[in-house]
């Protein structure tokens, strides 16, 4: 049985893992486009690595095991789907900016679709795993199957296609986070659904995750937008709170720690430095340009749209504090930022708010120097990252960014500043309350979220 | 032991009995103000009626005993106040429209602090368990008690004051909820904390629901206010989602059953009719108002803001839906309205969607006549509430607004009305699956938050 998986992506590239390493009689076929990013991922799989900086040892132990035995090929060939039995799609589809406003890229996407459409047979089962807005499969997928199939010939009554989205979590779980969750599908028909369903079920632990069927793929494609914003709003909402609780005195971490106790409000986030990666960045605002761009819906998504908003200025906000802290003469202040990644003890560093912290310090003059225990070289701004902690000496401050664990290790009275006003700047609540004593009694320290 | 209780109001009353319930050796003195209302409570108490209608039997059959062995006893006199060792104020703190805008009236607030502290001796607990901006404690209750005990020159070290919230919920259970459930509180300072802390250990299960102590009275202040924004959001942004998914086929409830397997996820609210109540409908515009009032801070507290905003146009979603089934005619259709309070299985009318959708309705020329089970006379509207289920053959539409138990209990394949084209609404997920299948049958029905 083939299975192919178009789009060596972030989470392309672990699913090939996950499917290859759930069933020997499974011949997985990863396959990406022949530029020069896509033959160097082809490269790395066939060789048995895993293409994106990774902490799962997991995954690296079994992405070696599925080459080497067979089971899982990389390749740009497109003659692969020919004899696919599920083609599953996890290809980016993105929000592109134009003169007109944003819309998201439904173009590229659409060609990907005839990429496999023109080389499947009938009955094979297509599994769209991107992130799209509501629509795509009936108003977008479909169609062009259909249409392509009419081309060849092939009956139109024999196209298969469903939508499940992953739920995946980069970090050292991370082809665990495919197996072990619980998964949302549906099909075009009741066909491509029970399909959908026994494929899922050969590679998921759906004995303690079941599966969700949901009535149409609409609700699928909604559901994974839905889920992304109730998040992003979230955070929004804590960050409109924070600003007044630092002003007037007060913990919001302990004040939210008493909220949460009521079951009915354990969702709620803690304070943090912002919003970063790939899906929270974008999915909130994908539902208002789908609506528009697919069934010319006017709907105002305002608390979706405006979460993005809040969560990419709240970088600017420690930004901010620490202008204040040098009297606003940012100039060829040497700052050291610990961590670079958007998440903790995660190497993957899309979209952090790192990013857009170094971004804007840089442009106030300040000279910054990066710490990371899992990033060698930050590309998006062009640096180097420290490996190892350097030496305090040189530096007029130091910010914590991202909770990783190492920074929680540190022992405070061993580090030795250049003067004793030196300022340490918690954006994310990454020191532990001894840590912070420590540092209280010694140097200045302004933590986010506290009063 | 005197313990006095400010305010008898739908809390305050309740707390009394709570209180008096706890400890023989207590004495409690519930008071009001002298005017017909405040006499009209006092004199329900005082004959062991609870003064707001009510389903709980437990605080009926609680209320005659301890007004019956004479721990309880409601009163206007404030000479009571003189020998409280507590005074718990349980006032409403309100936002008042005025020509520059909306303010706390705190200035009311205030007037009733200095009614006890005129009369309080030194020592005694003062708390403020009523919904008020962060920094009242400090900047108006405690310079109002100082003021006056150094008028009455009495030692202002010997104040005594705390904040601690209730998290109460009306219904049958209403009580209980005051005994067990969270609290939180905080002193001014540590001897009033720990005072508070004696206190409210004497009547609350704090075995199973333990005390949260916050580091001040803002913080608990806040954290009030902060909590019941959060649920007041996230029922506004599933709002924001119900119509998209309405008009492209999506059962938001499945959607939503979905997404809350993820635990990250489980708070999130189903689609509804609206938000009534005194708090939620309230409390999240509090903020802002009062960072302004009591700090000259500006913060935009955007998301909070708008929640409410959002929620009271809930109800008029039906009402649209409502119009386009009649082609924008609803002069003398005549609609029977199923339910009136604000939750389902409550008395409390207070601010329903179902005043807002009647008011509605009203104003486009509909005939609207009310059930409820709970409700015989709806003061909001000035209307007579049918007790039984009307004979439907009069009506030309029912709409379903409160999930009130009874109505999940009608078989409809017994309901007769007029017409085979008869418009059911349920506008609040008030109808099992199995009765949404047996109006489909024979009737229209439309079911809010349902493609």
């Amino acid at each position: 049985m083939i299975i192919c998986i178009q789009g060596l992506g972030y989470v392309g590239a672990a699913m090939c893992v996950a499917v290859a390493n759930a069933n020997k009689k499974y011949k997985v076929f990863g396959v990406d486009l022949p530029t020069q990013r896509g033959e160097k991922i082809i490269k790395d799989i066939n060789n048995g690595i895993f293409p994106f900086k990774s902490s799962d040892l997991d995954l690296k132990k079994k992405i070696r095991k599925v080459t080497k035995n067979g089971t899982l090929k990389a390749t740009s060939s497109t003659k692969v789907f020919e004899k696919a039995s599920v083609v599953i799609v996890s290809i980016n589809c993105d929000i592109k900016k134009t003169k007109r406003g944003p819309i998201i890229n439904l173009k590229d996407f659409e060609k990907s679709i005839a990429q496999f459409a023109k080389r499947i047979k009938e009955n094979t089962l297509v599994i769209i795993e991107s992130t799209v807005p509501p629509g795509t499969c009936k108003k977008i997928v479909e169609p062009t199957i259909r249409n392509i199939f009419f081309k060849r010939k092939l009956n139109v009554n024999n196209i298969y296609l469903a939508h499940s989205y992953e739920r995946v979590t980069p970090g050292k779980n991370y082809l665990s986070s495919i197996i072990n969750n619980w998964r949302v599908y549906s099909g075009i028909n009741d066909k491509s659904s029970e399909k959908c369903k026994k494929f899922l079920s050969s590679f998921i632990n759906t004995k303690k995750y079941p599966l969700t069927k949901l009535a149409n793929t609409n609700s699928s494609e909604l559901s994974k937008l839905m889920e992304n914003s109730f998040r992003a709003v979230n955070i929004a909402f804590i960050e409109e709170w924070r600003s007044l609780a630092e002003k007037i005195d007060i913990d919001l971490f302990e004040v939210i720690k008493a909220i949460k106790k009521r079951p009915t409000h354990n969702n709620m986030k803690d304070p943090g430095f912002g919003v970063g990666g790939y899906c929270l960045t974008k999915d909130p605002l994908m539902a208002k340009i789908g609506a528009k761009q697919l069934w010319d819906i006017n709907e105002n998504f305002d608390f979706s749209n405006k979460s993005v908003k809040t969560n990419n200025l709240m970088p600017t906000s420690t930004v901010n504090k620490i202008k204040i802290y040098f009297r606003n003469n940012l100039k060829r202040k040497k700052i050291l930022l610990l961590g670079a990644t958007y998440k903790e003890d995660i190497e993957d560093t899309r979209n952090s708010p790192s990013e857009l912290f170094y971004k804007k310090m840089i442009k106030f003059g300040c000279e910054i120097e990066v710490h990371d225990p899992l990033v060698n070289y930050w590309s998006e701004v062009n640096t180097k990252v420290h490996k190892n902690l350097p030496d305090l000496k040189k530096f007029d401050a130091v910010v914590f960014a991202v909770k990783h664990n190492v920074y929680r290790k540190i022992n405070f009275n061993k580090w030795k500043p250049k003067k004793k006003y030196f300022l340490f700047f918690d954006a994310n609540n990454v020191l532990s309350n001894k840590q912070l004593n420590i540092i209280k009694k010694r140097f200045k320290i302004i933590s986010i979220g506290r009063g």
